[in-house]
């Protein structure tokens, strides 16, 4: 393990976080809010730090997967570190693992809130639990590689320890200018958002925050009643945009570069528009009699499916109200997620997609042991190795989620609210079911069920195996 | 397809079933009891659709991988079809489905009722639903492997379709010798039981049907309390014969053939016994105050525990009121179950362990992806084709999971209650938590709600693939 190379790259998160930071200042000079001093200070200490540990350059520059994933790891932990300051310092959120849990939740885009009453943060507070969502939503290293002067093996393996899904595809050879084309669609993308709120009458403190907390599928809000006190037609264009920004980024460049017949054929944009429109059938259907019509039930089943299937987690309405089959689609969506390479959280449409094709070859091979066919994703053969990590992903997956529970579980809460925390924290979704649902928070919870779930989240966030490495004494041993 | 064939196999299993409803028989004779008789007659329709598919060997006898799986599926449901008309003829269960619910919980040993007042039932259909488990404990398709005359490429397929675990074994080279081995070692088990309980003062009765419903590690009991009125030495009597049979049955035959030194070797085996341990000791602390000393607490965590990972299903006290750590653990014991080649359910130990050493394999590849080791199990290296069909089991077995968990939430119970419903039947263990919990049964389901859970536990017994291939068309298609 190349320790000064992983410390250098922690030095470059903390230069960004201190850049960051200044524009919550900004926003508490246009309110004439004092508790941007605190990001002021912040700020100032990050930049000195971050200043100190990349002012110069490790000689050594071995770079391989290992220093990668502990890179992306310790910087998101080191984010949240310092990302948590100004919440604890201002004292505005008093507890220091409540601060931590509320920012993690951010960047990680859980959108899960510790707070009763979110309207009694100042302005400028609210503003960076939204920006950490956006930052969270394309990730910190993959922005570090498109403005970065780095050269060599580096970008490769931090891009793929922080991106979303089974495989990272380039979108042009060079890793750095995929990474900031990326950037670039998102970033015109949140202000379109921002703009067609703001034409819709939303104030704009309000569109600016809703753009960030949407375009990272974060779902922070700025209001105690998250979506709800926002007209119909204005929660129509969130619900929209969430969708949006749950779709595979390539389709957008694809769009971009005018081929947009390849960009129609995505196989697995197809599945989740499917999966999107089936859920919507099946809640409206089931939650008819809630509702005065049936407008009104397709309006709240359309912003509960986009909401959580893309994992963002606002709300219109108090859906653990609805009924036990409503509820289990919707937490069956918090697995299925978005698509991979966009800034949706859960297990991914894809890696969905192909574990069922993987099931019906089995069962194939079954009846035809010797026609052991290739499974086929986007027209293309899939590699046995990407097939192997992803079975060992789902299966992963699952231990860390038993493991939670079984932890979580020591506070004898009800077993749904465990289930549905862990369920909602791991998919980076946000609220969960009864002590967890959309009209409770998690300020209540124990401390040490809070450190399990900001584990769950960053986990759930990197794909649980950089995570995982951190706690692998394979990791920190010499090069052999 | 070779339908005649897969008919033919249907006519023996019928014919066996003739001979096992003449024991009921015998019972209702010795307490003159005049139920008896729905068992002869069942019996004699039995025997004759058997004789009549039965007397002429069809000519063509190609037999492939999915006639085995065939037979097999169809095999246990004509098994259990005629098998419930007994209870519904006599109308002691007076609707099929409950009646065809309880014999499949038999046969496929999970011991799920639907009868609130067992007590009512004679004494007949008690031993009936006891002799269930201890013919589908090894397994119908097998028994006909070691006393038919069978020559050709059928016995493997079946035994393959029929036994549990990721890969069977075969003790000596011929499958029919490995078969009557397997029943040999599995009835004298059996008779010890039977022995040791009546030397503890059980009454005959009770001794011959709890040493049965033991042996399949079904959990059928003949009083309301299940095992909870036997005294402490009983029960423990009854815990340690199923922790045996729990284990892998190679481990007896190395035993008897004197190879001590590879039984006590066997690393399937030492991770169940390791579990069982760590479990019993985490339940005894965690349930400690709910019992008036420490050797009460442990008496109860051990019965349950060995109860639970063998997916037996009996119990001592109502473990839905002890705190929510336990549930889980007792949860997650139900998925892990026994050892493959045991007579146990649940997804098996060894199959736990070789996907835990496929996640650290997968670890490993991730810091030093040039050098992918092969993950050895039992000493022997695993084969690629059989690692990908584990890791396909667990995916399927999700897949299975959730959408019965799906279909169960429109009836609108509780989520716990749907949760460990699908849990407690797909693994063949027997009580659930809450509506469907220890002291309470399935009854008060609907039917459409039984029919799942009828279906979970055939695919959980059969290990999910044969079930399955029922509904995949190609498994009808013509041969290619």
């Amino acid at each position: 393990m190349n320790i000064p190379i992983v410390v250098y790259f922690l030095g470059w998160v903390l230069n960004i976080e201190a850049i960051f930071m200044l524009f919550p200042c900004l926003i508490a000079l246009i309110y004439g809010e004092s508790s941007g001093f605190y990001f002021l200070g912040t700020s100032v200490m990050c930049a000195l730090l971050g200043w100190f540990l990349t002012h110069r350059r490790p000689e050594n520059t071995i770079f391989y997967a290992r220093e990668g994933f502990v890179s992306v790891s310790l910087g998101w932990i080191v984010l949240s570190l310092f990302g948590a300051l100004p919440f604890f310092l201002s004292g505005e959120i008093p507890a220091f693992e409540d601060a931590l849990f509320e920012v993690i939740s951010g960047f990680t885009t859980t959108g899960a809130s510790v707070l009763a009453d979110i309207e009694s943060l100042s302005r400028c507070m609210l503003f960076w639990r939204c920006l950490a969502i956006w930052i969270g939503g394309m990730g910190v290293l993959v922005l570090l590689l498109a403005i970065l002067p780095l050269a060599g093996g580096y970008s490769m393996h931090l891009m793929r320890a922080e991106s979303p899904g089974p495989s990272v595809g380039k979108l042009v050879p060079k890793v750095k200018a995929t990474a900031k084309i990326l950037y670039v669609i998102y970033f015109f993308m949140t202000v379109i958002q921002i703009f067609i709120l703001l034409l819709s009458g939303m104030p704009w403190f309000d569109s600016l925050t809703m753009s960030l907390s949407t375009a990272g599928t974060g779902g922070f809000g700025v209001l105690n009643s998250s979506a709800a006190s926002y007209s119909p037609f204005q929660q129509n264009i969130l619900a929209i945009f969430m969708i949006l920004f749950g779709v595979n980024f390539n389709v957008y460049y694809l769009l971009l570069t005018k081929r947009a017949k390849d960009a129609l054929l995505s196989e697995e944009v197809r599945y989740y528009l499917l999966i999107i429109l089936a859920s919507i059938a099946l809640i409206t259907w089931n939650t008819r009699s809630l509702f005065t019509d049936f407008q009104e039930a397709l309006h709240h089943s359309f912003f509960q499916v986009a909401t959580i299937i893309t994992t963002t987690g606002l709300s219109t309405t108090d859906f653990n109200l609805w009924p036990s089959f409503s509820k289990t689609i919707l937490l069956l969506l918090m697995f299925i997620g978005g698509c991979a390479g966009s800034t949706a959280g859960g297990i991914k449409v894809s890696r969905f997609a192909i574990v069922i094709k993987s099931v019906k070859r089995e069962l194939s091979s079954l009846i035809h042991p010797r026609s052991v066919k290739m499974i086929k994703f986007e027209g293309k053969p899939i590699d046995k190795a990407i097939l192997r990590s992803i079975y060992i992903y789902f299966i992963t997956y699952l231990f860390i989620f038993t493991l939670s529970i079984l932890i979580l579980n020591i506070d004898n809460y009800d077993m749904v609210t465990n289930f549905s925390a862990v369920c909602t924290t791991l998919n980076n979704c946000g609220p969960g079911l009864e002590q967890v649902g959309p009209a409770a928070n998690f300020g209540f919870l124990s401390p040490v069920y809070k450190y399990v779930l900001m584990f769950d989240m960053l986990a759930g966030r990197l794909e649980l195996f950089p995570m995982l490495l951190l706690f692998w004494p394979r990791t920190w041993m010499k090069n052999q």
